[in-house]
């Protein structure tokens, strides 16, 4: 019998898709489960006629750069940013995902080190497998509200196979915002060490009251060393639609991320069709939803700070949060609120801390919590979580006063 | 200033993208381009209406694995071609492309080898060096009618670190259809060496009089090692949905497959919802386009069979040939073309025959004319090409008689 390959073998495997059979079987005993597991927003996407998307009888490969008039729409629309890339320097990705595996390929052969501040998406970690990468994590704690460790940290993570330093912001799952002088720190790093910094924008639309967004693209003297990778499907809530895309000044990298994307042939038409008209809306779309979002996360905040034991840094922007709980094994918590816990009829599905570091033993009591459904809902979440803390055979033994890291 | 990555620098580079700004300054010239050159056909897809896709305003990921409905209805599709193969061991991928660099990713490790017969599609070498493969070509002659080598010849090229054995079938560019007898034998020496039998199966619906398909996925004994690549694009002519399936009834292999699908969380949604609609379809779609292309087919073998030296094997599948010409540089040829070259002002684009093979110096004398267009530019464009061979400057010095391989 044929042998798949170490890659294949060792690829990371999402914590939470364990629990998907464990969320339908509680289903099946009638158990309203919750979803704040995954990032996919009850929102609508702007209104877009989607019986007029001119494709009337024939669907032909796309350019493998993407359509002209969407990576000239993506940068019209970046200049709202105040980002300014022209559109020979953004290519359309199918998806930020194949922005992420191809940027990573890109600035680093088998065995090169990619710096990550943890916590960090979960599936970087996977990416990195497929590219044959490895990953030195950089914590930044939850009591520290995540803020980006010291330059001496990264100075001494850095050594002669690190390639890039990757990070998403927004960030996911943390909700930090990381501030332009925290940008310009690792950009200095960037470029004393030559590296690439690689930074996932996708968030980038949903900021708090408090909170800009500042680009890595805007950046000064390291247009070599920048590679934003973006996407549509979050900032339009059209996940499906699979365009993303990637941009850097450094033409180099660009040409040669193109010829990735060659090989591949073309974007998915319908979706560049649907992001088109998308970016060339009013950007009217994103206020009602950021508006919505900040209630919900300050329900959540409001709920979590009657909770003992319980620590969490309030989001400053994206639509996920980190808390720390009284417990000792979240992947056991996490499964436990589907297998023995209901309140009210109702249980809530949370992702583990655990996916989202590359410490070990990082991440143990916290989950991550993606407010991504309505506040009745997320109320009722609440209701579970703090009856679900009282019950729950695994907590910590000792017992501390409420804290919290909110701004 | 940051380097990239070796696999980066080193990813192939179709030759014929080297041709777009010279067919362009043709085209700028007022020569009118006959683009015989890639693989998108002319013909409509099947009437679907566009306009009932029922997302009416939110567009959310998908399985990673592909929407339940589409998996069965291609399990259903492939009974026509007495394909028995269940939906957990098919996946949707974006397109075949994808599904060509999960497969190699998942059978063999950095360093690993496959063996692919050459003529091949010349994409698979990008994918290789993305993957960090190697391909050990196996040489098929033109003048043997691309008759897959004889056993003796793949033993010689198995070492311990061939993983895998991958060939198109019908085969791109060379149109050849392998017939049972040769799978049979491909699957022999993948059992014996533990090899994975990988078959891209893009083109299967496309075959000419006389000549039958015979998947892959209904050998016997071999369910371990076969990996079939399938396509919605080509078959329907929905090059920009990319949909693309892979099948393997070794379910560890599909298991990680689908863990490299879970990290860019979907297929696109949009070209699911259209492939579904095209898969649902009777298969009458395909007589009228395959009788049509069988008269392009028919056509090309009478024009090159009056034109001296020129040699070729008449296309059992598919709709590429390869022809051999009485030219020392195929690329040289293929860009004289378009720079130096014009008939009552036009010219025709086509693929240097070094694009598809490894070795080198093989195909040198050789292009590819994929039939894309209707007979009568077909036919302008073999007046051209039966013009230029008379007039080029760098013909081959001996002159024979006109042969060629026609069954």
């Amino acid at each position: 019998m044929p042998r798949i390959s170490q890659r294949a073998s060792a690829i990371f495997e999402s914590p939470f898709r364990k629990y998907l059979p464990l969320a339908a079987d509680a289903k099946a005993r009638g158990v309203d489960v919750i979803h704040l597991n995954i990032g996919q927003p009850d929102f609508r996407m702007p209104e877009i006629d989607f019986s007029n998307l001119d494709f009337k009888d024939y669907i032909p490969y796309g350019h493998a750069e993407g359509e002209a008039a969407l990576r000239e729409a993506w940068c019209a629309y970046n200049r709202r940013f105040d980002i300014e890339i022209d559109p020979e320097n953004l290519l359309i990705t199918t998806g930020a995902s194949e922005g992420i595996l191809f940027a990573l390929m890109a600035v680093a052969d088998v065995g090169g080190e990619v710096i990550v501040p943890e916590p960090f998406y979960a599936n970087y970690n996977g990416f990195a497998q497929m590219a044959g990468l490895v990953i030195k994590p950089i914590f930044s704690s939850i009591t520290e509200g995540f803020a980006i460790p010291v330059k001496e940290e990264f100075e001494q993570a850095i050594g002669p196979r690190t390639k890039a330093i990757l990070l998403s912001n927004p960030n996911n799952p943390s909700g930090k915002v990381y501030s332009r002088e925290t940008l310009e720190d690792l950009a200095s790093l960037a470029r004393r060490h030559e590296l690439f910094l690689i930074v996932d924008e996708a968030y980038s639309e949903f900021l708090y009251e408090g909170f800009d967004f500042f680009s890595a693209l805007r950046l000064e003297d390291v247009d070599e060393n920048v590679i934003v990778v973006d996407s549509v499907s979050k900032r339009f809530n059209g996940c499906g639609i699979r365009v993303g895309a990637i941009a850097s000044r450094n033409e180099e990298i660009i040409e040669h991320i193109a010829r990735f994307g060659r090989l591949r042939l073309s974007p998915p038409m319908l979706g560049q069709k649907i992001a088109l008209a998308a970016l060339s809306l009013d950007r009217d779309y994103h206020q009602p939803v950021v508006k919505e979002f900040a209630s919900r996360r300050d329900l959540l905040l409001s709920r979590l700070s009657q909770l003992p034991d319980v620590i969490f840094h309030a989001p400053e922007g994206a639509f996920y949060m980190l808390v720390r709980l009284p417990i000792k094994d979240s992947e056991h918590f996490c499964a436990w609120l589907l297998t023995d816990f209901q309140y009210q009829g109702k249980t809530v599905m949370l992702s583990p801390g655990t996916g989202f570091y590359a410490t070990l033993q990082k991440g143990t009591d916290e989950v991550r919590i993606a407010y991504i459904l309505g506040k009745e809902r997320l109320s009722s979440a609440m209701d579970c979580l703090e009856k679900a803390l009282q019950v729950y055979p695994g907590l910590k033994k000792t017992v501390s006063p409420a804290a919290s890291t909110q701004p």
